[in-house]
């Protein structure tokens, strides 16, 4: 059976989502994209873009024009779009794109969706009152923003960070061995759900240098993190660690996992995006839906040059597509 | 002029410092490598290599010598030796190896040293009392350990921690404007005396997430980070930043500056061990003499098994020579 198309939420019409996305729709055979449909303002894809779009009604008409046509939902009119320039009708209309695009997933005309960058900053003017749109899908699914977790994921590393958005002056009180056992079984559940994965491995990280040198340089390592690991290896779970950060991202280490659980932001993301930094995937586990999005920003400064490297959107794409039929297979 | 001979310390004997060595010595034509001796005690290359070993009295004697055997200058008696099994007079060895090889290099009698690596717990059971070899090298070269600067650096990236092997929870507190303005001007002077780059670019990382994204996630860049870098920027250095460090790893954004500053150890070290695990260097700034050494440590777990990889020893020895030769060249 085809996958229903995705829902492709166009992001802040002023940012480089609509570039992306429209750029997308043009490799779509040449990298083997699934159909999927734009949702936002079709205007903010004329801004930037000469090619063919099919306004649609509804996801059942996607299919059909795709090959043709990017399909758009249109879900609001964001008034005079300028590419780099954001607005609030442009901050609105983002809002609305992503509100339908996770309830048509939710229904299940959309196969699932992928979310094209937001400006938090012009969010929060509209009434967004989330911290990202990862906390927002979460609660539009029935999830608790802690059972949602975050994963970066490229061709050579898939990391979670336990801690996301703090100081890192924090990092080390936040830590908790629930907070790490919540993270680890999340990632656990959505390795098997999204990626098809039966038995998946997970390493841990450290949160010291050398993992504390047996609390030499901290004890973290002693007090929570080894803990956290070793319930949940009497549960049964495939984890090991805490390892020292520096030594467990090269080629050889990374056969040994399928996913790196991280202690803080930059543990995680500096090596996925030193190794994936054009087509890294931010995709949430821990949902009833399929939700990907490119690992980079509005990019609002290069907005409207025709400059934007699709790479992270096409790729996004694409797990979204075997996510979906992992999904389908998982039952 | 052709270089004096470089001076390699063998490191703790039963450690795989002699197979590294005496693997780099075999391949010294295929990989181009300058002219070197051994420093330590022959029978523990003996114990794990069949290869040709020429005892010297002094280092002149080394470059007749080194086409045909390898070189090596007899420090001490270290013992039975096992490999893998470290013992006193292992670590004595090492320690004499060490100093006598800083000796030389402080004379001019070898163009530089790079040092094998050594079991810290057992040099400190025989009265060795810096944390590590750097520090020791830097006093006996009268440099104070501030003004000592560890870069580690590979093909592909260099990297200088700011703060090194303290716990994660210290880093905050112990970053200070003079601390990073001295790492910055030690590293300054070192890519222009070592690596001959007359007026080197330096990357200055973040300690948050997002570089503080303005002080939302920390006020370290703000109170502490900036001011240091614009005050070097005053005096006529080309430093920027900080910088967000997770997007200052890859490929194109590596190519804006010649070292990276980082906040923490495993800010500096997940990147260039994800990218240079094998052929990453240890190289001592603010040296009067040229210091390498490969990044990784004795594994006494493997050592005698003839299975170390002496990638990154070969690579120590190349950097030593560009070093010395570009202190030359300086003047």
């Amino acid at each position: 059976m085809p996958l229903a198309p995705f829902a492709v939420s166009l992001g802040d019409p002023a940012g480089i989502g609509p570039e992306i996305v429209a750029k997308s729709w043009v490799m779509r055979e040449a990298r083997g994209l699934p159909p999927f449909f734009a949702v936002g303002d079709a205007a903010s894809l004329r801004a930037v873009w000469l090619g063919p779009i099919a306004p649609i009604g509804s996801p059942v008409e996607a299919a059909s024009v795709f090959d043709k046509a990017l399909p758009c939902l249109q879900v609001a009119d964001a008034g005079a779009i300028v590419p780099g320039t954001p607005s609030i009708d442009g901050a609105r209309t983002a809002f609305q794109a992503l509100e339908v695009s996770v309830g048509l997933a939710r229904q299940g005309s959309a196969a699932g969706i992928v979310t094209a960058p937001v400006g938090k900053e012009q969010l929060y003017g509209v009434g967004f009152t989330h911290p990202g749109q990862t906390e927002f899908v979460a609660e539009r699914c029935g999830v608790s923003a802690h059972n949602a977790v975050m994963m970066l994921a490229g061709p050579s590393l898939k990391v979670v960070p336990i801690t996301i958005h703090i100081a890192l002056a924090d990092v080390p009180s936040v830590l908790t061995i629930d907070l790490i056992r919540a993270r680890a079984l999340t990632t656990v559940k959505g390795l098997q759900r999204n990626f098809g994965i039966a038995r998946p491995r997970l390493a841990v990280a450290g949160l010291n240098p050398h993992a504390g040198e047996n609390g030499a340089l901290g004890r973290e390592e002693i007090d929570v993190i080894r803990p956290a690991i070793e319930s949940l290896r009497a549960e049964g779970l495939d984890i090991f660690g805490p390892l020292a950060a520096d030594g467990m991202f090269h080629a050889r280490a990374r056969e040994t996992y399928d996913a790196a659980l991280c202690m803080y932001h930059d543990q995680a993301l500096i090596p996925i995006k030193t190794l994936n930094f054009d087509d890294g995937v931010n995709i949430t586990l821990g949902l009833p839906i399929v939700r990907t999005s490119p690992d980079h920003g509005t990019a609002f400064g290069i907005a409207g040059t025709d400059s934007a490297n699709p790479g992270a959107m096409i790729a996004a794409l694409k797990m979204a597509a075997e996510a979906a039929r992992a999904l389908i297979a998982y039952g």
